[in-house]
């Protein structure tokens, strides 16, 4: 088989031997990878992935057919559409991914936009609701809205009921953010005079974090789960104490099987009924065939792009 | 009557018109009433007391018979032990309180015990539980923990089957915290060689914030409750993501009426029974006489008790 491989701090395709699924396995013929930060990080040396995932073949996501089931497995048979958030290895034409890590694909969802729901949403979910606690009537702010979570985030936060504030630095991407549902559009640095909020999702990282408490409303929560612009920042404890607010940090990396299965349980409840009443969708910027992948690579390293870019194979 | 009374900055005890119970309330006949760090910040005038409760009359602590009963209040009668965690004006001899805020008081307490319970095992109560999910299996390291709260923490911590680590500045007070329930009793500098903890109970502010956060267990959890050591500190932020950790900061003071009230339901339903079954006691340093609270307020702020500090009244 095909894959997009890490050689030496670059991207290349390569045949790979085709894997084999074990107790409680399937077998994926891929249709769809989406890029993410991580698999850039993973090609620059600096994400190695997670063990028993394929080292050398990138790819947090996977959508695609069922060509085998293993021993043990129930929740799918051959032929059926799944999709998921996976460890690594996503970015090949076939790959073995445990069943309770999958989830159906909805008729809603073509290859492309299955390729490209799995990784924000889950990520989008499990910030805002179980570790944000977001509730309906409730005043959102989301740092970095534009990016692939922030896009996820404004709809799963504007679907809840919540007041969706969206922080995005690139003017050109304030009214796909506005279109996708968040009810006001600010720049990156004006968000301060924006609150009181309820819930902050930080995908920017540690800049922000004093005005971020200052701007919290009674009871607020911050939730840190991106931290590129800056790790360590100074916290108002007293001003936290004021607010009776919280600060959680997160991520998904790292997570035990239970508890990656467990959020793509949570994700199939809450998450795919909306994508099947057409609540929310899943932008995509751009695809590539697989052999192109070392030109979706440098497209996303380029940036500006607003939805995900996507690796496509077979037919 | 007679009540400790805040007079520029100094306190005496002067003659106060008795108050008289409006709907819902009772009139409570004061036996005794606890000193706090918040009776010492408004005898400096930092701290007024909040609209509502009397404003020149220091006291968050108060217990003592039901003199008199309120149109519409139903939950005590004339004579019932009450006690509670109250805006001010516990230090007097008699304090009008919503019967909601009020608790009984059980046959364990005698009356110093009893004014000296309700403000430090609320709080504690609230932060470990509430704000900070303690779990039995769970490691608690308390900060600070030979004060007043700190010791109901000990308590509730160990009574919950969690393993209590009391980080103590003053030797003298080591055994004392142990014999409350600590399995190891360290000293204030020590505290990251003994983790790592899941809740971090924190009562001395943010120089602590840096060592708390490597010191943290996988989801743990920091509880900030205090600040008087310092206010503002380094936080990681990369660091709490590793842990996919959290940091809760809150306080009692400035909180709803039905707030307060629903927390007095949480202590009678989950300490007030470990009280009654003797599991859990509540140290006493001195007790003074009204008449000389004064005195009582120079010792409060001489320091180096274990214990609280406590102004009986009444026959």
């Amino acid at each position: 088989m095909r894959a997009a491989t890490v050689r030496d701090g670059e991207i290349v395709v390569e045949d790979h031997p085709e894997p084999t699924p074990g107790h409680g396995e399937v077998l994926i013929a891929v249709r769809a990878a989406a890029l993410n930060g991580a698999d850039m990080m993973q090609k620059r040396g600096l994400y190695p992935a997670p063990p028993g995932w394929p080292q050398d073949i990138p790819g947090l996501d996977v959508a695609g057919e069922v060509a085998a089931v293993g021993e043990g497995a129930t929740r799918f048979e051959q032929g059926d559409r799944v999709m998921g958030f996976v460890g690594g290895g996503g970015q090949g034409e076939r790959l073995v991914v445990h069943e309770r890590l999958l989830m159906p694909v909805p008729d809603e969802l073509d290859w492309p936009q299955a390729g490209g729901f799995s990784e924000v949403f889950t990520t989008a979910r499990d910030a805002l609701f179980t570790q944000g606690g977001l509730q309906s009537g409730e005043r959102l702010l989301i740092h970095g809205a534009a990016g692939g979570v922030g896009t996820a985030a404004i709809q799963l936060g504007a679907a809840t009921g919540a007041e969706v504030v969206a922080s995005v630095r690139n003017p050109d991407h304030h009214a796909a953010c506005a279109a996708l549902g968040a009810h006001t559009v600010i720049g990156a640095e004006d968000f301060a005079d924006h609150g009181p909020f309820d819930v902050i999702l930080e995908l920017v990282g540690a800049p922000n974090l004093p005005a971020n408490v200052k701007a919290l409303n009674t009871l607020g929560r911050i939730v840190v789960i991106g931290i590129a612009g800056g790790a360590k920042g100074e916290l108002n404890l007293g001003a936290l104490m004021g607010k009776r607010g919280r600060i959680s940090a997160s991520m998904l990396r790292g997570r035990s099987f239970e508890d990656k299965a467990l959020v793509a349980r949570e994700v199939e409840r809450h998450v795919l009924p909306l994508v099947r009443r057409g609540v929310i969708s899943v932008p995509i910027a751009e695809t590539y065939a697989l052999e192109d992948a070392p030109a979706a690579y440098g497209r996303f390293a380029a940036g500006g792009k607003l939805g995900k870019i996507v690796l496509t194979m077979g037919s």
